[in-house]
């Protein structure tokens, strides 16, 4: 049976990069090995890796005044590499639109003297704060936000106003819709949502940010370093690099991020409508805020979100079940997931709804 | 052509892991989904994770008073991590064997008063100091080794005496030969060696000693707060995780870390008797110090060993190129170079001498 996954992350990897890695993992390139145990500095290597960068450069049409950075760790261990190297004066201030943006300001905590901006908290995050009515403190070295909320369904869609560099955890949206770079310090990505495997975690910092991290940043953490030494300071994690290279390759083919934007619109307009059509199914986000990657839905009951996931798990549409904060559903439907899942997942839900609706 | 890499790290992988690997890429275990894609809160994947951990405790004989990390960031680290979570009175000693031994000592005296009880550094690291004559400190938190040294071809054959816990970088001989993990208060080890692909570091720790991170430190880096999470505090690089699991289910098929040193020996003796018995190629490592796991070697001139790396690897015999720092060539023979690859380099170390003796 052919198997969906909605995974909010890892999540589901394009057929044709998996057939690809499948078919060259003995042998790569003819070198009689693969790349799961080529040495980092073989020229084979080199070039995957130069490759990823310039195809991700291309994609998000990143200038030469930012750094391209692939390193280990999460989007959880940016959150202390952030303040680490970009805190001068020792203030920032952050937008809290979820349990990521929250984790995000409690870490930096640590490293200097950090303010809440704005918070979505008194609504469990369902909306992102008014833009227009969030001041800034004065002199603080940037602004930090979470621009899609993999557990609460939000995005941004548009940006704060602030003379601050923009720091943007985009885990879960990067490459599914186009970034202007410029209007950002740093962008941040767990590779495991939108990229490829778990294990890659893509940095694109301004340069000119980076040059004074604070004293007690670890080396690994300090973004001068990984860009005079072109990310390879120590082994970098070379398969989940190949596979992100493989990524980028095939979203340039299909044409790049503005047509994965589109049919990413089509895949959150299918589903919204429908929920937003049927008095069984509930999404309470603030319509404006609705995330195009991750849509957490509900049932009228709980004892029927836990049945939905069951069911739908034996009829190939798997990891839909919510996070524990918010309960129910919810469907990640990045880059890889194929408009078929999505209509496989509508048609799935409408059966359900058939078959629970009286009972309730 | 069978190609036999000596890559120091990443490096070869046993041909049967990579084998079921590749088998699986696109449907582990009737998932329909690739290990590469599956959430890491999954059942299949909490498996392999859970599995993962057992074997090496089962392997490494690891008793329930250590925890057993899987992390990410490779041993630089834990340069960073060991004294962020291991200084309390703030004081420890570091014997400096190498480049990374070297490194480990300058990146822990960010966070305290670190002193180097001993160093080879006299003779280019070609030896190990002597252990006996070594006084550390009184009131340390910790003394740390680096117990084979990659580049250098040197490793420990026996333990300094301290009472203080006693840390060591284990990633370039750790599943090579027995250890008594009672022994130490912490064992480091990036798996591009004798684990796994690279992307993966695991912690082998005393759980009495990892309560009190310093503040500063980065809460990915808390030993105690990966304990708390099993790994899964965010999420790990699952793939990698997988491969280590293939590769620790292997050793213990082939008999354990028993059977794999005795052949470990067997391969290094050929390569040494073979070196020691020939005046064209020399090794200058302390005897009673050689590693199993790296040889460095040299022919009587830079340019002749220039033409060894580039005629071998014409032969199959790939990444033989000796570190910048010692110059001349490196095998690295870890756990999966099979007797086969060594026999093969010996056969065309013969063929070189006999085609470029006379000319010399």
């Amino acid at each position: 049976m052919k198997v969906y996954n909605f995974s909010a992350g890892p999540s589901m990897l394009s057929e044709d990069v998996k057939i690809e890695a499948q078919r060259d993992f003995l042998n790569y390139s003819n070198s009689g090995m693969s790349v799961t145990e080529m040495s980092h500095r073989s020229k084979q290597f080199e070039e995957i890796h130069n490759a990823g960068i310039s195809l991700l450069r291309e994609l998000m049409n990143i200038s030469n005044n930012y750094a391209v950075l692939f390193l280990q760790g999460g989007a959880s261990q940016q959150f202390d590499a952030v303040p680490l190297n970009l805190l001068k004066t020792g203030r920032a201030d952050y937008i809290v639109t979820g349990n990521f943006a929250s984790k995000a300001a409690q870490e930096a905590k640590k490293y200097g003297d950090i303010s809440i901006a704005a918070s979505s908290k008194n609504k469990n995050y369902n909306y992102i704060p008014d833009l227009d009515t969030i001041v800034f403190r004065e002199n603080i070295d940037y602004v930090h936000i979470t621009q899609n909320n993999t557990i609460f369904g939000t995005r941004y869609t548009s940006l704060p106003k602030t003379s601050a560099p923009l720091v943007t955890d985009a885990s879960s949206m990067i490459l599914s819709e186009e970034l202007d770079v410029a209007k950002f310090g740093l962008i941040y990505a767990g590779a495991q949502k939108n990229i490829g495997p778990a294990g890659l975690t893509v940095v694109i910092v301004r340069k000119d940010l980076i040059s004074t991290p604070m004293s007690i940043c670890p080396t690994m953490l300090k973004y001068s370093i990984q860009e005079e030494n072109n990310s390879l300071y120590n082994t970098p994690p070379c398969f989940c690099i190949y596979m992100a290279m493989l990524a980028f390759k095939q979203l340039k083919k299909m044409g790049g991020i503005q047509e994965i934007y589109k049919l990413n619109v089509r895949k959150a307009d299918l589903l919204y409508d429908f929920i937003d059509n049927s008095a069984f199914y509930t999404n309470n986000v603030n319509k404006k805020d609705r995330s195009l990657m991750n849509v957490p839905f509900t049932t009228p009951s709980a004892e029927l979100d836990a049945s939905f996931v069951k069911e739908a798990a034996n009829y190939g549409l798997v990891s839909l079940k919510g996070h524990r904060s918010v309960g129910g559903m919810r469907a990640s439907i990045y880059n890889a997931m194929p408009i078929d899942g999505v209509e496989k997942l509508i048609s799935f839900m409408k059966q359900f709804e058939i078959q629970n609706k009286s009972c309730h």
